[in-house]
């Protein structure tokens, strides 16, 4: 069979025509990005993991196609990749960049990995207090336990 | 910005250089293959979800850098896919390709979904017969519980 042509890195996961793509998630965190954003009813979802990035040595990216997503959603990105960006893509443009931000808390994406936390037994929503940058690290605001981003559980 | 070129469907996730590509997966089983195989330790994962296909109406694509996944391998992947088959990349060039064949018993990679099932609580191997191929399904060999692809545990 023949060779195919080698695709530049920025390019190993197809461009859209309509939808969102978020570039520059950390390493191995696209799968989780997928799981909160959800996979597209009517559109492909395109996943590149632990691509070859000259900014970050390692980076994911998401493309979801047919789908924008929400402002809501793009915080909850933020936890995926503190340097991550946004783009809403229409006929191949892309409409609108932005930078994701870390919120100072987070509520109700991720859950307590402390089975005795009182957040994992009342019907109460998470919280997350967010003690250093980078490396992401949280505090949980009922048990106070500790949480690096290899140990994130989405609720 | 620039509007980017268009790829044709079969190349909306990049070439490998070296690598194993698993194609015609169920759409939706890209996911679940990868649990399965793992994310390379030395190079990227690529995964399509939902791609349009005229063989398969949607179908899913999990591309892995730098790995050669093995016989034993390809033997688990029919669950995710009847269709699906196996390209072995050197230099861009398929090395091999085979198609997955379903075997009559599944061992060691489904967990029963029903909690009371002993296969739950004793260190014993699970193990599935294939009932009906397509749509697949299959019944647990220890409860008789019959399970269908959307029910699919992994271990």
């Amino acid at each position: 069979m023949k060779p195919e042509k080698e695709l530049p890195p920025q390019q190993q996961v197809a461009s859209l025509r309509h939808g969102t793509v978020v570039d520059h998630l950390n390493p191995g965190m696209a799968l989780k990005a997928l799981q909160v954003l959800g996979i597209p009813a009517d559109g492909a979802a395109l996943l590149g993991i632990n691509l070859e990035s000259p900014k970050m040595g390692r980076k994911d990216i998401l493309k979801l196609e047919n789908v924008e997503i929400s402002e809501a959603d793009v915080a909850k990105l933020a936890l995926f990749g503190p340097q991550a960006t946004v783009s809403w893509i229409r006929e191949y443009r892309v409409l609108r960049k932005v930078q994701v931000t870390l919120p100072d808390t987070i509520s109700g994406i991720l859950r307590c990995p402390n089975p005795g936390c009182i957040s994992n037994h009342e019907k109460i929503e998470s919280r997350f207090g967010v003690e250093r940058r980078r490396p992401l690290l949280v505090r949980c605001g009922y048990c106070e336990r500790a949480i690096e981003e290899a140990e994130f559980v989405l609720r």
